[in-house]
């Protein structure tokens, strides 16, 4: 997605770590005219699909899904939880993924309630670098009996072996722009 | 707004704590639907106060957030961050609030990168109860020199003080639902 490649070259930070900051427009100030564009494009992608909710992980994914469902005739959203399941109570499924920005395990929770054998759920999430939240994303709707109809990532980190994970598990994935490599010498380089 | 009202007597649950969940549309699942419908309210009431930011606080008030700007010309959505401001970088603006359902202090944090002197924001959340977190994005607003052309909340627990709170900080709040009392044995009373 030509006009998200422009964006992420222009805003985009490199940070140590192999961190890529996006908060100018996605991670913390919402472009909401780009956003809508991207859930444009997923629907342009999933539309044939018969997507009936999307599934996403808190926080940055949530603005993601809410544009995308309007262009699904406003398919209702669900937003996992991280962590310590505050709140949600113990009726949820759950799962456990890595993460490598912040080191350690972490939960991610989903009631029981919201999610049944008779969907078909599109999961979104911001990042895909090593596939662990998307991992746990499918491990959960699979635990519900849900149809899978795919994954979409805005920015797929490709040389992090995230999309052979996805894709290993037998579901679909379309990422909006992915990095074959970035350095802060060398900038962003995408596969297209 | 009486649709709103309908459904949090319909789906909401009161739970012990003086809890009200309403996580089948606002919460954990969201209705897109209505919560488009919120947007709108929300226009309605402040379309003549000139805003150019909305800031609100992951993970719930992005949604509302992010329907509501639709209807302000997509003007840009920030979201502060809580706690521990990783990967956040240095440079933000932090005001610090109690959460009474969770016990104890936590930060919240916004780049400074994202609000200025020159913005005119409407403060929005998706509860306001003691007024704690409404009360700290004011504080940060405030440090960046922004205008703020008001706070609006989804659901108002109207006896627990949050609004003198805000309204005594000279700045316009306006809710779309007033509770003014609940309990499990008596339902929910609002305020019309």
């Amino acid at each position: 997605m030509r006009i998200l490649e422009d964006r992420i070259v222009k805003e985009g930070r490199i940070l140590p770590g192999d961190v890529l900051k996006v908060d100018s427009f996605l991670n913390h100030q919402l472009d909401t005219v780009l956003i809508s564009e991207i859930g444009r494009e997923f629907h342009r992608l999933f539309k044939d699909c018969d997507v009936t909710k999307i599934l996403t992980i808190e926080a940055s994914g949530i603005a993601v899904s809410f544009a995308t469902s309007q262009f699904f005739n406003y398919c209702p959203v669900v937003f996992a939880k991280k962590g310590g399941a505050r709140n949600i109570g113990d009726d949820v499924y759950h799962s456990t993924c890595h993460s490598y920005t912040r080191g350690g395990e972490y939960n991610i929770l989903v009631s029981r309630n919201y999610l049944s054998k008779d969907d078909r759920i599109l999961i979104l999430d911001d990042f895909l670098a090593s596939g662990e939240a998307m991992k746990a994303l499918i491990d959960i709707a699979r635990q519900a009996g849900c149809t899978i109809a795919g994954c979409g990532a805005v920015i797929e980190k490709a040389y992090q072996g995230g999309a052979e994970i996805i894709e290993g598990l037998g579901v679909r994935l379309e990422s909006l722009a992915r990095i074959r490599k970035m350095s802060v010498e060398e900038g962003i380089d995408f596969c297209r």
